[in-house]
């Protein structure tokens, strides 16, 4: 395809598609004249995954850098290459601390195997930390309620991973990860005014 | 209370207690002399939910006023304030539209009651969006994945509204959808990688 039919199918300005190219971050097209490149299905796959993380998650490039890296040349360790991935994503939280006693105490609670160089423990040591500091439950009941959401929700998200290439599994789990993110926020959000609306609905004298 | 021990109390630095005061956000304690005041359960209520929304999510003041003017003076319609003030949180997204076809729809095959002026509704559909732009799957069976799961999550949550007053209700309901929210996506990504690492341990050859 032509740059402009990549740039349309993307939903990314020409513009942008070439800065991309510029930064080394997106390969050239296939060189048909002097003012003619030929894009394929591989470019688009890549554009998307950029103007995802860098566009709609508002990614610094230098972290969506990191994530193309990734793809292009995954570690030995496939789990090491994902958590470095997924890490690359937003809240960016104070790292180097050596120890998230907060979060390593509900992650055991909620019997999860977890490696603490894994940035999403921090993230969560951040925000029960948040959660003391408001005044709000962080008891192992009410955290166990959103645990047992995010492993059944998780079990299905992880299932395709099984048939995928290294860098397949880290586009996928990239994307996936950042993407679903503001899907379910916001569900949640709507499913807690479906069910005020229906139980104030149902209320007695109403 | 001595401001000091507020302050203790809740995290904020006394200077930041003293700018929510002069910014009438926070009310002044009682006058002891004219040195000392003093500041009750209330008072580190109400610092703790200004605090949770301008420190630790980032909500520009204005928002935070958004919220709090709905906390001193909910509207006649319970539903109305709390769309409202949960409308105060992040992600803001382009408004003013008067259709979110692919909200919509979705929440259509979900069966959800909803409110087409609620911050969710075009929360939703830009991130459905962003899923169609970034190729990835926002299929019903796959948005139901998320609907069921937030479904479960948002009954135990709303569950303690029914006996509170409509000013408790609103900070109930706004401080537990912004604080929950980080805590859920960092145990839906140590889900994740707990399956991974649980499958990769059960693989045959290993």
């Amino acid at each position: 395809m032509k740059i402009s039919e990549l740039s349309e199918r993307s939903g990314v300005p020409v513009a942008t598609v070439k800065f991309y190219i510029r930064e080394g971050m997106l390969p050239r097209g296939q060189t048909l004249s002097a003012t003619r490149a030929e894009y394929g299905e591989e470019h688009l796959a890549r554009l998307r995954l950029i103007a995802a993380l860098a566009d709609v998650r508002g990614l610094p490039l230098v972290r969506v850098r990191e994530v193309l890296d990734l793809v292009d040349s995954p570690l030995d360790d496939p789990m090491e290459t994902l958590g470095r991935a997924v890490g690359a994503l937003p809240p960016y939280v104070e790292g180097g601390r050596d120890d998230y006693p907060r979060a390593r105490e509900a992650i055991a609670a909620l019997d999860l195997t977890y490696d603490a160089d894994f940035t999403a423990v921090a993230q969560l040591d951040e925000a029960l930390r948040a959660l003391d500091a408001a005044g709000l439950d962080a008891s192992p009941a009410v955290l166990g309620r959103y645990g047992d959401a995010m492993r059944k929700v998780a079990a299905q998200e992880v299932a395709p991973i099984a048939g995928m290439s290294p860098a397949d599994a880290v586009t996928y789990a990239v994307l996936g990860t950042a993407m679903y993110e503001p899907v379910m926020l916001a569900l949640r959000r709507l499913a807690h005014h479906h069910l005020l609306v229906e139980r104030s609905a149902s209320a007695p004298g109403r």
